[in-house]
């Protein structure tokens, strides 16, 4: 048996007056520092940025950034109270388009007040204690994805994985690295080949560094190197996470993933995601509704420190992309696994999410 | 009608006492800057550490390091100095392993020298010629490619390429690109999609750099979105250079060219490679046979300017990889299209060099 000790990637310190507490992912793997913020404009920052991401680890920063932006609010107005919460929460929402945990817990954290009754200090409180739970919830979700998934993954298995559905996109512990972890803590040994996930590199920055400090092999490998390593049978099955699956299964990813899913189809090597249920948006019957964000051209052109492409040259941008259900194998979450992946399946596991 | 203005990527300046003249690629795109090499060893260091790369122009250098490592020999010992040259090819074949266009070379400035007689002297001058022979019969081969394959990009094309098989690997105008620059200078508009091919950026620092040069429509993208781009319908064709092809079609080329290879494939899209026939390797049955150099971890975890994987943690660093033939639509050679792409097609238009 190994432990793993987990990392504390985003949590509230202390009790209305304190802080949010996150790692700043953007130094990774070069230092590890804890960033406080004190206003849900920090929040944005951080989310914009990338100071913290992965789609779970989103809504609990969105979820405590409203915390943050309401419990200044001076006065016992409640009607003002919910106006200024909505305005805090459309402000967050803005901060990036395509993970849907944002939204979700943002909606959560509305409905959560207006539950509250009408005394505003009091649903200050309730606030901050919806937050920690959503946080709480979050990590026992993965432990719980974790071991839904981990049976996937056979002593010496070769596992690929793309961009970082870790401990550093969640509470802790991770989605797609959750049964990992599990499989690890079970004893078996196994290799994990961590695509680079280009352009801000998430998988050499953050899931070699938190795979190799749990002792867990890890390999680096440039994203164009995935097929290569599927030919040469180093991998036994793919597992990645989802910023958002739609009714019929499409799970939206880091872009890459898409290419990733069809190369492990003609290898015939299983392929699977990894998601709490907060993650499924039944609004969307299919990928083709699922908004991708665009982001600059220069992550492409000036990534790490120097210039890698003409200042001038045009580049094409997309965060994300959409797996087809068809080529997902199957999709590991809390609630257990849904495989094959249909609509009927999704919605036989996760029926009181869909009303 | 387009013109296009070719870059001189190297050649020999002077006489017998001149030098090798060539732009120093690991400066691009921030500087355009000849490097000017007096002996072999300065051309080993080249090949080495890529300021000059791409098969054909790789198997340029390594003739002009063989002039450059022999004219200085002193006397009139005929035998003494065919070991001498003898010595200086071995030396430089050392310096890459994949590409066959530098033993191609090498063998062929050794089968010169043994045909030019006693004269010590006179050897020297034929093996210079030889060498500006084979640089100006590369720049002739491109230029019949690039008519060959020109009629493959209609009007309004997408095009993808992986890493850089243009001017910039050449002598000048290139192999995957020259199709690209015939249907340029046949007035046709059309977009290159080109991967930036990690881990050196190839694609993104000389691909885009000479084809926008030349006025080209370029988009740089991630190589993992290669697959997104293709799901977009955005990608017609796809052409990229081989460093060594096998008797059987069999094509090795920059890493993830198989993956590129294996998507284009499940999206229904050719998939063409572009080579002179100094390329073709009939020693090799199949790309079994094809050794395939490994680089740095360096490269993978330093190869922007700053660190983006922890130091210790282990990386895949192939510098290649290879295509198997049935993935390949056809082969644009200076003397035709090889299409299909199979043993017998290969031999038929190749047959003099299969000898």
């Amino acid at each position: 048996m190994n432990t793993t000790t987990t990392l504390r990637t985003i949590e509230w310190l202390g009790d209305l007056d304190g802080c949010v507490s996150m790692i700043d992912q953007t130094l990774l793997p070069q230092e590890l520092k804890m960033l406080e913020c004190r206003d849900p404009e920090a929040i944005w920052e951080a989310i914009k940025v990338l100071r913290v991401r992965g789609a779970p680890a989103i809504g609990i920063a969105a979820a405590m950034g409203v915390v943050l932006g309401v419990r200044g609010f001076d006065g016992t107005d409640r009607a003002a109270f919910t106006a200024k919460l909505d305005e805090v929460c459309d402000f967050l929402a803005s901060a990036r388009p395509t993970a849907v945990n944002l939204f979700w817990a943002l909606d959560r954290m509305k409905r959560t007040a207006l539950g509250a009754g009408d005394d505003v200090g009091a649903v200050k409180l309730v606030l901050l204690a919806e937050a920690k739970l959503i946080r709480d919830e979050d990590a026992a979700m993965c432990r719980a994805i974790g071991q839904v998934g981990q049976s996937l993954i056979p002593a010496g298995a070769g596992v690929l994985t793309h961009c970082n559905a870790g401990g550093l996109a969640t509470a802790e512990y991770g989605t797609a690295l959750a049964p990992m972890y599990a499989a690890h803590e079970a004893g078996r040994s196994f290799r994990v080949y961590a695509d680079e996930t280009r352009p801000l590199l998430q998988g050499s920055r953050l899931t070699a560094w938190e795979l190799s400090r749990a002792g867990i092999d890890v390999v680096v490998n440039c994203d164009n190197m995935a097929g290569l390593l599927m030919k040469e049978g180093k991998i036994d099955l793919v597992i990645t996470g989802s910023d958002r699956i739609a009714a019929n299964g499409d799970a939206a990813n880091k872009i890459g993933t898409y290419s990733v899913a069809v190369l492990a189809k003609a290898h015939d090597i299983p392929f699977y995601v990894a998601a709490p249920s907060s993650t499924f948006d039944f609004a969307c019957p299919d990928g083709s509704a699922i908004p991708i964000e665009e982001r600059s051209p220069a992550e492409i052109r000036h990534g790490f420190g120097r210039k890698t492409a003409p200042d001038d040259v045009s580049c094409y941008c997309p965060a994300f992309d959409v797996t087809p259900a068809e080529l997902i194998r199957g999709i590991i979450t809390e609630r257990g696994l849904i495989q094959p992946v249909g609509r009927a399946e999704i919605s036989t596991l996760l029926a009181e999410k869909s009303g």
